[in-house]
């Protein structure tokens, strides 16, 4: 059986993840795909700590081990911010191994110059789990892309600030309380600024709007209204007039071709497709030419639903035959 | 630039959107795929009537002219019952072409046998078109089933049934007022039997249940029941609660490894993903071990909907540098 090598870098909650469901479906993917995935490095900062029992030999804190190791092909990287991920997808990319990526902040600023030196050097670039968590929406998007062209995009993207709103209505919580058990269960970092006050939709929506539209609104000219601005009162009073709020974040192409962006707090009611979104689930429409308008549904993080879309990821590039080198 | 030929099969609403969309898309779909793809035969039953301005001399009643065609390469099918499609595209693989189908009637019985010839010749077979409209379930789900198991799937599947229910609710329609209306609108066909009997969702059921599940229940176990078991009152009674009615197709594999399949009107609520679901919309919700549960919605029926995600299927096979035999 041939076999691939792959390395995880960062180990966190994706990271496990991925580990995970590579062990757990090692046979079908074999069957599958006709090539044999094994992890052979794992990136960490802190090697000391071993969070899956018998990887201890896979960790490292030195990048150069994953591509001194014979045969390494594909890295996935759950790594939080901007560096040193760059810098090591980009080694990755010349190393050419297929690299599959979480990252949104990096993504956002860096996906389209990371993808442009992935084609140059012949691999493929996976950022599925940049989005919206399990929501495969980059595949969607791509594959509408193949023939409609899509004028809008409207979704909830970030899970945790859902789930803030939906614990609020169903339960009076307040925000301090609805944040603090957001933090609790993990969907919230120690210090959420980037989820409450929309900067992580945002991330995600740049990625939307280099997809849809070959290029993103200044970042400065986009308004990103978090949901810090709105109270236990509001959202009562809206609960009594059958309305729900929803941080919602949208990009559109207006008539001029201007790409114009927002990131805010929306009441919506019944009839809106985000009206019954509640919980960590995200949620996306596109607004296309000749389908009309799509919606895709699901959880939007977690370490199962994301971790899973960046092995499909990896399953998808396999695929494609994408010129993988296998050793016997 | 290199030219691949391909046919179209039937010339109703979804054959003419086909021929639009790869007119409209022309130049793009070259610049993006590489290829140059003409329309070179189109096959009716009666060659007398020139439905789209231009296509007289592309007509023809007969399939051997379609094989007999130099270059032909791909088959767009958009027929109605099983024969002569089925025939039809048999031929077609066999004649090494990669076949692009609407079918659902046909794809629901022999879609695994036409997979497994396709196989063979080493061509591919797209059926996004069978199921949903517009709404890209079949791509969805095969990617998500690469590294998820799908152990449920619920949906409303006919665009038609869903927007007489929904005008009989918005305007207090009688059933055979919205029925007329969705008759007039182009919906429904003059027999409207396999809409409001739930056999056209069950069609498209099975071919979701051969996709994810790799077998489909005995047809004689689904319980199949239409909408024409409603009534105005009961549509009226249940908007007063809050609740809505549903058409839902819905098939599971039981802990015991059955599948279970069924067809009906189920009431729910505001909370229920498909609430919002009006008009001809379609709807999926799939239900996976790692990402949880995923819903795809959007506009499941009409010529272009159906049409684009056909091109989309071709754009796919063409993607994957299918074994096209191009002639400069």
């Amino acid at each position: 059986m041939a076999v691939i090598k792959a390395a995880i870098l960062g180990f966190g909650t994706v990271g496990q993840g991925i580990y995970h469901i590579l062990n757990e479906k090692r046979e079908e993917l074999r069957e599958k795909l006709g090539v044999e995935l094994e992890v052979a490095k794992i990136v960490v900062r802190d090697t000391s700590r071993e969070r899956v029992p018998g990887t201890q030999h896979l960790l490292t804190d030195n990048i150069d081990d994953v591509f001194a190791e014979k045969g390494m092909q594909v890295v996935f990287e759950a790594i939080v911010n901007e560096e040193p991920a760059f810098s090591y997808l980009q080694r990755a990319i010349e190393h050419k191994c297929h690299v599959i990526t979480a990252n949104k902040v990096m993504f956002a600023k860096r996906g389209i110059e990371l993808q442009e030196l992935a084609k140059k050097n012949g691999v493929f670039v996976g950022y599925e789990a940049t989005v919206a968590g399990g929501v495969p929406i980059i595949k969607t998007m791509k594959n509408i892309l193949l023939v409609n062209d899509v004028s809008r995009i409207q979704g909830i993207l970030n899970g945790t600030t859902n789930y803030m709103l939906t614990k609020m209505r169903q339960e009076g919580w307040s925000y301090d309380q609805a944040l603090a058990e957001a933090q609790r269960l993990g969907y919230a970092e120690a210090d959420p600024f980037n989820d409450v006050s929309g900067q992580d939709a945002f991330k995600k929506l740049m990625i939307l709007s280099d997809l849809a539209f070959g290029e993103q609104p200044a970042w400065s000219e986009v308004e990103v209204i978090g949901i810090d601005t709105l109270t236990l009162d509001d959202i009562k009073a809206a609960n009594e007039k059958g309305l729900r709020y929803r941080h919602v974040a949208e990009v559109e192409k207006n008539a001029e071709g201007q790409i114009i962006g927002k990131v805010a707090p929306m009441l919506v009611n019944a009839e809106h497709p985000l009206f019954p979104i509640d919980d960590v689930f995200n949620a996306v429409s596109m607004e296309t030419n000749y389908i009309g308008t799509l919606t895709v549904t699901g959880p939007g993080a977690g370490m199962y639903p994301t971790a899973s879309v960046m092995v499909e990821d990896y399953a998808e590039i396999i695929g494609k035959r994408a010129g993988f080198v296998v050793s016997i």
